[in-house]
């Protein structure tokens, strides 16, 4: 049986202070949030995740999750009540407008919600891709599109789905291949299969809207040629569309979550947007949905480590190299070897750097949307579009790391289903793949984003070149400050290939990418200590900024070093990095 | 569907080329190994492993493995046949004594069938504790013992298993409760619980030998008052001995391999060895156990990788980023892509150097137990006992990694049970973890084997100082050279620590190992390519040459550079490792 807890501590620090409501509050849409409300907030969602959602997790993995049936994909039954009681909270429109039945509050504050749903119970956040449809209806849609759905979605009163992939295509989307044909009336009839289509089948809505990629008839080829669909599974008239689930794939993790083949056999749809711009219409939740993806595997991190604290305290194995430190006990509990606190530092380390990246992130995502001034909206957007695949492309790997960790402070223990820490690790694992690999997002940040990278530098050096730095900082400070030259110089190697050796300049675009990934965790601890030192509030007093220092120092002495390394590997990568085909003839 | 070819090429080349059979034939019992005996053998085994071992490893792991009945733990119903073919060929017992139904052929030559084996069908493997059975009462026991049960379990006529574990004792067995009653006829009654015993029950043989560890009443506290019990599931007078599986874990991985608890109650032993020194002959086995599970971690690792490059060629999506390859087709095959091939090449990089370094290692068990030469006996066991926690700290680790780039080669589809390859991954996550986690390997290390860490210095640097270098080898010559130095700067440290500092000692042990390992990778890197350019062998002529630089200069340029952010993290950890409790309170 697993445990969790909501970190609300941690949460509270980076939304109070790391953050601070000032830059919520420059936006008339959250003139009204306050820490109360923030607070209430997080820990009324705690009591629904921690005490229903959670003790369903293991359950519903052991149990073998969802089952295709003749009357479609069934849940597991006791999702049923954990489902209701999100949609009565009105938790999941905690940041849709209020026009369409939401509460208006930021991003930020649902994406910190959701790191608790997404610790509690991943399989059954799969379910929730409604809020997505919500969204890029409620952005691309006509009144009448808006009207019909929008708010139903948005609530959760019916399921969404996004379903992009094919069985031969991925992420080269220009591959589609699923037809669209007008009918004349204003509808078309789609035809397709897709598949990987979470929560694509379910009982827990009476409805469920598939936003569906497909070709018109006279589309160019490629990617330019897509068009996006509003396809329902029951029609306004109450009759069944022609579409279903023809398989629930068995997955690695995730096993509770629905994960879906469908079949379009000329479903009705209704275009949404402009005909062959339906890439785009999907690219506006691309950057959420990667830092979605990003948070998820913090958040089983989270959750994992949580799980190996306690253990760690438990179990007694072994006497601490220092002496013993419990005499009376047959042995020392193993929180006190210093691998075991290596392993969980480690994992410190990394979550709390990622979950402040990630609240900033979807913090500049507020603003981009929301602030009144143009150009404070665009930067956000730019730093925003930077950043994505950063973190997705960081944070996922280490997410896998970080729950392998926590599973090997369980020993063998680790390795048996009913501990409940291997499943963490299972689930975690497919972070590093979908909304994109790690290599897709290497390619996106070095073919797509480095014009923001001067902006992201910008932040880093307004950090190090700070004036008044107490002796508390100077170190991250310094280790910054000469982590920065480091990928300065890698940063002018790798331009230097992008038309010199297109082939090495992709081959080591990962490293540059884990680079620029670790100095802005490096960033993030540096700005996290300073808001502890700066804090007034007695929550985050002494203890707090101890813990605090303890946890970044651990980062700067056992991870930052690994710039070291991927300088050296980009270095040699750009004098050998051939064409390696002929090893894998 | 999964495949697997046994990898005859590199077997063949690390046994005829880089280890050569005049190490073997300087052995007596070795005298007759010829080059095409080795390859009778491994060209007989693969058939198995591959036809008949392979097709029921994914169908197994998907059925749900042993099931635990009241008349015993049943395996899946096809494990039968591969077991009796594996019996039949008299394959187990390749290495045993000819005396006790054995081959006497070299463990070398054993470890490359296992290493097919493994990579074939790993839980299967999980049945074959017999054979270290055998070998500990060849050692320990009395003439008697050794009439009764060497040559049954040996052959695989009967299973054998080996007891340790306790429920609250795994590292620390001197927390072992297991109590054993003399009875005055010479035979003992055993009475306690173990878990984690693989292959602690099944149907595969009508008897299994228990090799038990307990206490005697008069028996010292913690290890020095253990001692080692023979138990049979079946006596002498077909009898069942009062014991019993009482349960079949349900694992991540190694699904279909039973891992039992097991209860003893008053069940009848025999003392095997000396009182009290039961750990000690337990130990006889653990270099060739934990060399056993590092290439367990390799092997997964390979079957992996044959599936993720199958795979790579045949998916076709996006364009190479140097323009289309195939201007026909509607894209490329991912095989194209450098991320792809830099997934793939560490892939490489790692199994062949791992298998060389095992293979090596296991020669040096060879020459350990028949050279005719004490002080050449010697040498080979202190150079293994230095090795062994090496390459388990290491190649288990980097075995899972391995294991999780060949996963990621299939994108989304590689998270589908139905792909297969995930499941190697499953499968290879224990391998961190039994035998000694990375933690015990790294103390393991530092604590009792440095002084056998001069004669490790000596093999590079005979390398490195060789005399006649050619341009192929020179670049890796001095890249091991420059590491040697790095090297010796961070044992320094860590040597400097064991006193003033046993926290931080410890804390950065890890590391260290990992420093140590990726030598060895770059030696074995090194000897390859000088063997690979030295043969004169038509069939590792110059294309296997050119793979085989290939992947080298991989290695030495994308994975070697890991020591200098190892060196970093020793330097600051040995100044910042302080007891983190308080970070965990």
């Amino acid at each position: 049986m697993t445990i969790y807890k909501a970190p609300h501590e941690e949460q509270f620090f980076i939304l109070e202070h790391l953050l601070g409501l000032d830059h919520f509050k420059s936006m008339p849409r959250y003139a009204d949030l306050s820490d109360d409300l923030i607070e209430s907030v997080l820990t009324e969602t705690a009591k629904l995740f921690e005490n229903i959602w959670h003790p369903l997790n293991q359950k519903a993995d052991m149990s073998g999750g969802c089952k295709l049936t003749a009357d479609g994909v069934k849940v597991p039954e006791d999702f049923h009540a954990a489902h209701k009681a999100y949609v009565d909270g009105g938790w999941i429109a905690l940041a849709m407008d209020p026009a369409y039945g939401g509460q208006g509050l930021p991003e930020t504050l649902a994406f910190s919600m959701l790191e608790q749903a997404v610790s509690a119970n991943t399989s059954l956040c799969g379910f929730y891709g409604c809020k997505s449809a919500a969204t890029t209806i409620l952005t691309h849609g006509n009144a009448e599109q808006k009207a019909t759905y929008v708010e139903n979605l948005a609530t959760g009163q019916w399921g969404g789905t996004m379903c992009l992939t094919e069985p031969h295509c991925g992420s080269d989307l220009g591959l589609l291949r699923t037809r669209a044909e007008p009918q004349g009336n204003g509808t078309y009839k789609i035809t397709g299969q897709k598949i990987f289509i979470t929560g694509g089948d379910h009982d827990l809505t009476d409805n469920i809207i598939h936003l569906v990629l497909a070709r018109l008839p006279d589309a160019p080829p490629g990617v330019k040629g897509i068009s996006l669909f509003i396809v329902p599974k029951i029609m306004a008239d109450g009759s069944r569309n022609s579409l279903s689930c023809t398989a629930v794939e068995k997955k690695m993790g995730l096993t509770a979550s629905a994960t879906c083949a469908m079949e379009f056999e000329a479903a009705i749809g209704f275009l949404l947007g402009a005909e062959h711009r339906g890439l785009n219409a999907m690219f506006t939740m691309i950057n959420e949905s990667r830092l979605s993806v990003s948070m998820q595997a913090y958040a089983l991190a989270e959750i994992a480590t949580q799980n190996a604290v306690a253990y760690a305290h438990d179990r007694l194995q072994g006497r601490y190299i220092g002496g013993a430190r419990d005499e009376g006990a047959v042995a020392d509990p193993i929180i006190v070897h210093p691998d075991v606190q290596r392993l969980l530092i480690l994992n410190r380390a990394y979550i709390e750097a990622a979950r402040a990246a990630i609240y900033w992130s979807v913090m500049q995502m507020d603003i981009s949307r929301h602030h009144p001034d143009d150009e404070t909206r665009r930067a956000a957007e730019d730093i925003l579009s930077f950043m994505t695949p950063v973190l997705k492309g960081y944070l996922t790997e280490e997410g896998f790391e970080a729950t392998s960790r926590a599973l090997q402070c369980f020993g063998g223990h680790g390795y048996i289903r009913d501990t409940g820490v291997e499943q963490f690790l299972r689930d975690t694992r497919i972070t590093m793949i979908y909304e994109g690999t790690t290599g897709i997002q290497a390619l996106d940040l070095l073919g797509r984003k480095m014009k923001f990278y001067p902006a992201f530098l910008k932040y880093l050096k307004d950090f190090t070149d700070g004036s008044d730095f107490p002796d508390d900082l100077r170190a991250y400070r310094d280790a910054l400050k000469s982590a920065i030259e480091v990928m300065e110089q890698a940063r002018a190697i790798v331009m230097a290939l992008a038309s010199d050796n297109p082939h090495a300049y992709a081959g080591v675009s990962v490293y540059f990418l884990r680079i620029v990934a670790l100095l802005t965790m490096g960033y993030f601890w540096g700005l996290m200590v300073q808001a502890a030192m700066q804090s007034k509030d007695s929550r985050f007093g002494e203890d707090f900024r101890a813990r605090k220092k303890l946890t970044a120092d651990a980062y700067f002495a056992l991870v930052m070093p690994e710039i070291h390394a991927l300088h050296h590997k980009i270095k040699a990568g750009a004098n050998s990095f051939p064409d390696l085909r002929s090893v894998f003839a």
